[in-house]
């Protein structure tokens, strides 16, 4: 494995992926990612997250058609649902947990030299009844987003979105 | 200013810090904190936050009474208060936005020695109340967190929070 840069240069360099080259990602790496998303803070210790991981290509396919955000999936080589799930959670506080996690497992892949992107299904009632539908998930269990996992093309840049504007000194 | 460790080890090595030394934190520290949030996806590539960064003294103490998950502030050289601005986002997604760059905040910190702690003001309707009101923020300026920095004493370590149980691979 290559050498994983430093934590400013990857928060600085992960960028939105949906290009990726025709090349498996396998499970220990995906574990690397289900690791980092786990190591997130979490309202009340509660840790209130499920992860659906997914390199099977006929499911990948399948959840291509979530969303119009999801189509980039049947390029990709794997892909992590970040869900709630709601026996655990003390209250809606769950959706700023598992964003959080989120964060992690998008800058673990860009860590280790996999391209990801968040495409985003809470919130949105036909996505996640279809991804609710097609994976199975129990009632109490609501899929975030789908984490669209592939080495990169490098196709896809990262964006400088520095705006001091929006930070307001002591007060507003 | 040290070296900075790599992406998995600050992701790992990241932990919920609330006892400080008294020592001071700068705007530069700050703005690379800021700057790491801004990094972070959003939806729509909206970018709805607003931050406010603050190291005076007097405005510290007084968010230490914010709400019972504050009062460490008394002992804190500076905070960051990361807001969703409505007028810029699309919807209540703000909140995994927000959320996403509060982590890469804390990861930063953990990058260059420093210690925070993400406290959740959000769906608090009094810490809320009292935070817009002492901070002055516009009506569609809503807190999420405040995080509140500081060098560490070295009391808090990083949990280990792994569970394979929470993982499903390719359907629940």
């Amino acid at each position: 494995q290559t050498k994983i840069p430093d934590a400013l240069t990857v928060i600085h360099s992960r960028k939105s992926v949906r290009t990726y080259l025709n090349k498996p990602v396998t499970k220990d790496q995906l574990e690397i990612l289900l690791r980092a998303g786990m190591a997130s803070p979490t309202a009340g210790d509660r840790r209130p997250w499920a992860f659906v991981a997914v390199t099977d290509r006929a499911v990948l396919d399948t959840l291509s058609f979530s969303s119009r955000g999801t189509k980039h999936l049947k390029g990709a080589a794997a892909a992590i649902l970040v869900c709630g799930d709601k026996k655990k959670a003390m209250s809606e506080v769950w959706v700023q947990d598992c964003s959080a996690a989120s964060e992690n497992i998008l800058l673990a892949a860009e860590a280790i030299g996999l391209g990801a992107v968040w495409c985003g299904i809470y919130l949105n009632p036909e996505p996640t009844a279809y991804v609710k539908r097609v994976l199975g998930l129990p009632e109490e269990v609501i899929p975030l987003n789908i984490i669209s996992i592939g080495w990169p093309t490098g196709a896809e840049k990262p964006k400088d979105k520095w705006d001091p504007a929006t930070i307001h000194w002591n007060r507003w």
